[in-house]
């Protein structure tokens, strides 16, 4: 099980290995948004999102011998690059099974970050199964992207972070906005406020139409994804909350945020233009949310979590193209 | 004169005001640079540029009385907005003279910041001549960008933050590159350096063409720019280095650094792919001449200064779409 304990130690084992990013703010945003908000910009972070963190967590907590084995994951993006950025650190190889029509950036980044990248037919071949046999013949171990104890933990020092950056900025009270995949980030950050910053609530954002977690969190039960296709935010889309995060959501979360891909992409021109920074889609709907569904928020202020920005230069332009500056 | 007594004493002020922006870095950026990059990222400060400082430090330096009078500043870019904004939280007034001709986004965001916007003809009119008129009649202090006591102690308050996060780093011998205009930044970081991290050195990064400074320094003298228009770093030309900055550069800095606008946009593309910033072109002529013009530096680290982000999409666009992630 995940908990604050075990936040606090993937903390203290990152030290000097992940960023602390800072938590940005604009008046222009405040002015859109009609309330404070403070963006926490994890797209800053190693590897340009918040999965550095559960990479550097999951690969410092295993032991040393089955660390020099190796490890693998499934992924076309941001986990891959986390569990690689930290296989390297460690000096442990790193296997990633990814489809082989994944953007050729992404394959390409991983690979620089010393990974060994295992491409796959996602029409005729079985990811699991290649993965699997490749467990097997070299010992890895398998990080999942967030049904992981130490990946969870890892997610979470986020939240540490934001409970002593609320604080800072004398807020108490307030709503945390996340991007929502599988709920790795999620669950870290609402147990890490749920013992460090009470006043403050996690709550998950997602594009339209691949909402699975808001609808699980209000049926009570885990609900699917129609579709796992069809989303720019292709970093968060996932089938289903996980069975590991989806118990710590129901518990700790506030109701889950819906925005369009079109607000997404405004909220990438917001960014742009009023905190320098660069979000993918995917990474974009927590700030999304914070402007454009004020109406489902309480309270003078609110938190979002930018959660990263690994997108390419024509999908951001379209953004600034079609937005402007997001007004 | 601007000293390191002047310097901590701004820095004071600034306390819980003016962001400590992170020094980033990337492995793709070390690669590409030869060495260990390290970037200041300015482009995150408030109003998205280091001129939040100075203005900061000018307004909270002046007499109560003088402040309550109001600040006048001549300037269509980063000093009218970092000057509005600490104005504003000051609750003083400020007029900014700018030129009609001036883009639209800079003079409404400077509007929205609270100041008061004066325009005028830059071809029938005298700015000079408006701005001491409005200065005498309504006792206004005029807050020039970079030759100013408090405006320097303010730059020179990044110093500061370098001297310490390369520390954290574990960079203690390295060059400091900034963007350099009329040499503000410049010289309060080279001031900041000396006092607090004599191992780094001050060295200014200009456009070609624009050169003033570096040409200055091989001289011994203060030399002019032969034009004053047609670079795209717009917010680093000036006629020439100031008269109090220029002894501060003369007797602390290494040579100065030239590259083309050409280079100063690939290194924001990759700004974008890699860190994750919006930067200008003036605001990336640092990282420009530390990613091309490593011959000329020398050790196993660089420290750039990426000193501002306030670029509008078309542009930015333009910087992808060349150069896609400047690899």
């Amino acid at each position: 099980m995940t908990d604050i304990t075990r936040i606090e130690a993937a903390a203290a084992r990152m030290a000097g290995h992940i960023r602390r990013t800072p938590l940005l703010s604009s008046p222009f945003v405040d002015a859109l948004a009609g309330r404070r908000v403070l963006v926490k910009a994890e797209c800053l972070q190693h590897t340009g999102s918040f999965k550095a963190r559960g990479g550097w967590s999951a690969l410092s907590a295993l032991p040393p011998e089955a660390r020099a084995r190796g490890v693998i994951a499934y992924s076309s993006g941001n986990h891959a690059q986390g569990v690689a950025a930290a296989a390297r650190a460690f000096e442990a190889p790193a296997v990633i099974v990814m489809p082989a029509d994944a953007p050729r950036l992404k394959i390409d980044n991983t690979r620089t970050l010393g990974a060994e990248v295992v491409l796959y037919d996602r029409a005729t071949e079985d990811r699991d199964a290649i993965g699997a046999a490749l467990a097997a013949e070299r010992g890895l171990t398998l990080i999942r992207p967030y049904d992981e104890v130490e990946v969870i933990a890892g997610q979470g020092t986020c939240g540490l972070e934001i409970a002593e950056q609320a604080l800072e900025a004398g807020v108490t009270q307030a709503d945390v906005l996340t991007c929502c995949g599988g709920g790795g980030l999620t669950a870290g950050v609402a147990l890490a406020l749920e013992a460090r910053a009470p006043g403050l609530r996690a709550r998950p954002a997602e594009p339209a139409g691949f909402d699975d977690t808001a609808r699980s969190l209000a049926a009570g039960s885990i609900q699917r994804n129609a579709s796992l296709s069809g989303s720019i935010c292709d970093a968060i889309v996932t089938p289903e909350p996980g069975t590991l995060t989806f118990p710590i959501l129901q518990r700790l979360c506030g109701p889950g945020l819906v925005v369009s891909d079109d607000e997404a992409m405004r909220a990438m021109a917001v960014a742009f233009a009023r905190l320098k920074i660069v979000l993918e889609p995917g990474g974009a709907v927590a700030l999304a949310a914070a402007l454009f569904r004020r109406e489902e928020i309480e309270g003078d202020a609110v938190i979002c979590i930018a959660s990263g920005g690994n997108v390419d230069g024509a999908m951001f332009c379209e953004a600034l193209a079609r937005f402007g500056t997001g007004d």
